[in-house]
């Protein structure tokens, strides 16, 4: 492929838009186009990244026994009604109707049309184990798409889903899937992905990992101990709250505070420390907007994902406009409107003193205490875990908070689906029998942005060897000069007989701007041709990481350098790739 | 890959709902499972064929200079807006809106998508001629899907998209890409794929072919001509007519046929040929339901597609529910409603004397002429071709009308989409001018389906060892048997090292089903283990299409003799491809 006839623009100003640096630089280089909201379209580059790392990720799944296979993208919404999950997902699930008015939705996972897949031929348990997997297009209809392909609507995903007749057999193949995700990333260029907790979510199932890419730029939060070496989503990390009685126990006693709608105002009026009170946070139910209080210390935050897992439904904050159910500003559990559910944090346990609202406007209640004033409260963990926090696997406060990109997951769904789609095999005492599933995901684009996102500098993203658009960026520094244009023209040819992948430069455009072209499309080894550099009867190469820096070598042995170059570039890859041997 | 492993069921019985042989062998061979109407999920087998598929259009469009690219599945609405599509299309574009209301489309073709990726880019025409393609998921709402996965609503395609300065340009390159498709599916064993003349349809544009497979089970028309060499979509076939007045010209005359609604009943009440009546056919177009009545000879039918053209609207068939305005069974161009567009077929010219319509219950005009008693009278083309009808291009009678799979189509566009879109050129002469575009597709599972049509047996699909889902099939008929299943795991092991791809029976099962599976799995060479054939040293080697015959060769020499098959049924495929040098 010659630059002059590669489609796309490449340009040096950042766009206003772009948030994190992946998104910039791939705007700037020509991988992407924006079409609608969180929806690109993929330049070449772009497509030949995705393919690569799709390659790989085909790769692994068939080593550990995955078939492929392909799903639709357009599902019957029937298909959704039978897990529950076309009432309990949220609006990200895009459902529409055909031309015939039957419902439908765009796929953005797909277990259930994966049990629709097997449920006739997996009868019995001398078929099982086994797992399936697709890479195909998901649609997500993201309320806030952001951050170029981290998070989009449209996106090329891998999903695989085993099949299992026991716990321990899916335990044991969630190892080796885990280990081969481990490989995947390696592979990819980012060994450094650590395997997180997570929470299970909407797709139900009790333990799930996430693989996260630790940088400034990501969107989710990982609550990490260095003493221990613990490490979970943020989500799926419990908070431990050691209470100090800050204030004397007292009885319970209704007090005139004006104008105190808030905590800060509160505290200030009483004088007295945020973790004295007990905070009302409001949301509502999805499904019918009924109320959910949840009651939590003063000085602590409502972790949202903790508390769609305990309310056990998709919730919204609420908007308290009408006072006849709750007195926004003064809400209180004691003498609360019987129609809302109460919850309580962990961290309003064992609090003598607590100020907290007594539902009417600019009262509250002094001397509080949950369990002596409330009947049956039920305490739920949905704080945030912060920096300083204490670490649930060792005890210390050294928890520390970081920011990354979840680049894969893996769920054990356990019967969840099976149950609820009535798939059954016959044991071999001939008892029916629910299997147990797992399933497993990577996007392939997000991987993309994210690697960009660790591995790039001012100039230009740098491409790992194993999933860069080309492995060789051939330049001709001045192809207005006969012999240089010959020379690396031949060089052009020699190199694609070798099998090698090069993208060539023989535009005449100044040096500058050839070099900021080709710091753009990073493709990890370069080599330069210019009259110069041929009176010494050598070409440079380099590689965009700087490991080779402009070394001149003789034209003759060119393409040897390249391979060796090439070759070291790889080896150092497969060197951080953990093999099962 | 084991059989023992592989995902999905085999079976003798037909399934009930199958119209076409690659329907059926499909489902009893286990390569597609029905999701919702015209919609599958793809078991392994078909997921393994489709990528070959996918890897051979892959490279031949790369060797015509294709840059490989990714369009969105879901597209907003307002793209196809621009091109006027959103409005003109019928509902098998399916549009719905997304959370914010937007108006959305399922992407059925890409021409908006195409344009809008490429428009900043190439603004001068130094930067062409260009082609991009993509694979890529298509929905298009059939109102029919039939024919398991020959139309379906999902599926995959390469659509690709050339852009040029000249219209000499477009035609140099359309020849490029013809002769590609050409060799694209000689390489997946059908040579003899006819290029036929078509319509362009909701395309727009002039210029288009499709590329035909005939086959009975097709549900295209074509009409060819064995004199000549003239092939073309009847849609595209004008039909000539040659009238002789079987009857003298005569005054008109309304003339009472009591119960004469239909043709055959008028003919014989007046004892005239059909060849002597107007016949009277009634649309409506789609838009507004107003009515166009289009008079054919009383012999001859009308073809939708050309009516559609002549119309230039979309129309269905109409139901005359209301008789103020139209008479059914006595609809005549004499004294018509006003509101009704009326056409004529050329049939119908140079007859001196016809039976129509008197738009009054059980009465008819005889003696009426076309020219005499109209004003100012369209005539066009909507005639269906027939059997023994007259080469539009020898002028012979020698029509035949075969039926085919159309498996390919190209196009070409001219300006259509970059006028509607605003995507301008500078030239070099500084104007600005519209490029002229081109767009070549090919749906991959309907090739599948076509080949599988084309290439089977009663007892399964017959794969050109281009697209087998495996090259070789290893049966051990004895798994039970220490010796046979040693040197079946063997020969397995020392195939794979080879690279060939292998699929492995070794399960407890009788021969019968063991050659049953097979043959519906179809794959090109087959080598049998049995103790029988071991007690002489040999094993079996057969091809599926019996060229090669239960052959015994040596077991030392069992590989070299399966990688010479698999090189002969490669040679045979690769003779037919004709190369451009």
């Amino acid at each position: 492929m010659k630059v002059s006839s590669l489609i796309g623009d490449r340009f040096k100003e950042r766009p206003a838009n772009c948030q994190v640096e992946s998104h910039a630089l791939m705007v700037r280089g020509g991988y992407i186009k924006n079409v609608a909201n969180g929806i690109f379209s993929q330049f070449p580059p772009m497509k030949r990244i995705a393919q690569k790392i799709e390659n790989i990720i085909r790769d692994e799944m068939d080593k550990i026994g995955g078939q492929e296979v392909l799903f639709p993208v357009a599902l019957p919404g029937s298909l959704w009604e039978e897990s529950g999950r076309y009432e309990s997902v949220g609006s990200e699930l895009l459902r529409f109707t055909d031309r015939t008015g039957s419902k439908m939705v765009l796929g953005m996972t797909h277990e259930e049309a994966a049990v629709q897949l097997v449920r006739d031929y997996a009868n019995s348990y001398a078929k099982y184990p086994f797992m399936i997997y697709q890479i195909q297009t998901k649609f997500r209809d993201e309320a806030r798409p952001r951050a170029g392909l981290i998070r989009v609507r449209e996106f090329t995903m891998k999903d695989a889903y085993s099949f299992h007749t026991s716990q321990e057999d899916l335990e044991a193949y969630y190892d080796k899937c885990l280990k081969a995700y481990s490989r995947i990333f390696a592979r990819c260029g980012i060994p450094q992905v650590a395997i997180v907790a997570s929470d299970s979510g909407m797709m139900g199932g009790s333990v799930s990992h996430e693989y996260m890419l630790l940088t400034p730029a990501g969107e989710d939060s990982i609550a990490v101990c260095p003493e221990c070496g613990y490490s979970a989503n943020v989500e799926a990390t419990p908070c431990i709250i050691e209470n100090e009685n800050k204030l004397p126990k007292a009885d319970l006693e209704m007090v005139e505070t004006p104008g105190t709608g808030t905590i800060e105002a509160l505290c200030e009026f009483l004088d007295i420390p945020a973790e004295n009170t007990a905070k009302a946070v409001v949301y509502q139910r999805n499904e019918d907007d009924s109320f959910i209080v949840a009651f939590i210390r003063g000085d602590l935050d409502v972790n949202e994902t903790k508390l769609t897992a305990a309310a056990g439904c998709d919730i919204h904050p609420a908007e308290v406009v009408d006072d006849s159910v709750l007195t926004a500003g003064f809400i209180g559990p004691v003498g609360i409107n019987e129609k809302v559910t109460v919850l309580f944090d962990h961290s309003l346990k064992d609090i003598d003193f607590l100020v907290t609202g007594a539902n009417k406007v600019d009262y509250h209640y002094k001397g509080f205490n949950v369990d002596r004033d409330c009947d049956n409260p039920e305490y739920v963990d949905i704080a945030k875990v912060s920096d300083g926090g204490i670490c649930p696997e060792c005890g210390k406060h050294s928890i520390e908070i970081k920011r990354g990109i979840e680049v894969g997951n893996i769920f054990q769904l356990g019967t969840k689906y099976s149950e609820a789609m009535d798939f059954k095999y016959t044991d071999e005492n001939g008892e029916e029998q629910y299997p147990i599933m797992g399933c497993y995901g990577i996007g392939v684009e997000r991987m993309a942005a994210s690697i960009c996102e660790v591995s790039h500098d001012d100039w230009g993203p740098i491409w790992p060897i194993t999933i860069a658009p080309w492995q060789v960026h051939l330049c001709c520094l001045r192809s207005d000069d006969a012999e240089s244009k010959a020379k690396a023209d031949e060089i052009y040819e020699a190199l694609q007989k070798e099998g090698i992948e090069v993208i060539y430069d023989d535009r005449d455009v100044r040096p500058g701007a050839m070099f900021a072209d080709a710091d753009l499309i990073g493709v990890p080894v370069r080599v330069v041709v210019s009259p110069r550099n041929l009176e010494e009867n050598a070409v440079e190469i380099s590689t965009r990481d700087k490991q080779i820096d402009k070394e001149k070598v003789p034209v003759d042995s060119a393409i040897d350098e390249v391979k060796k170059a090439i070759e070291m570039l790889t080896n150092q890859i497969y060197e951080k790739v953990e093999t099962e041997e």
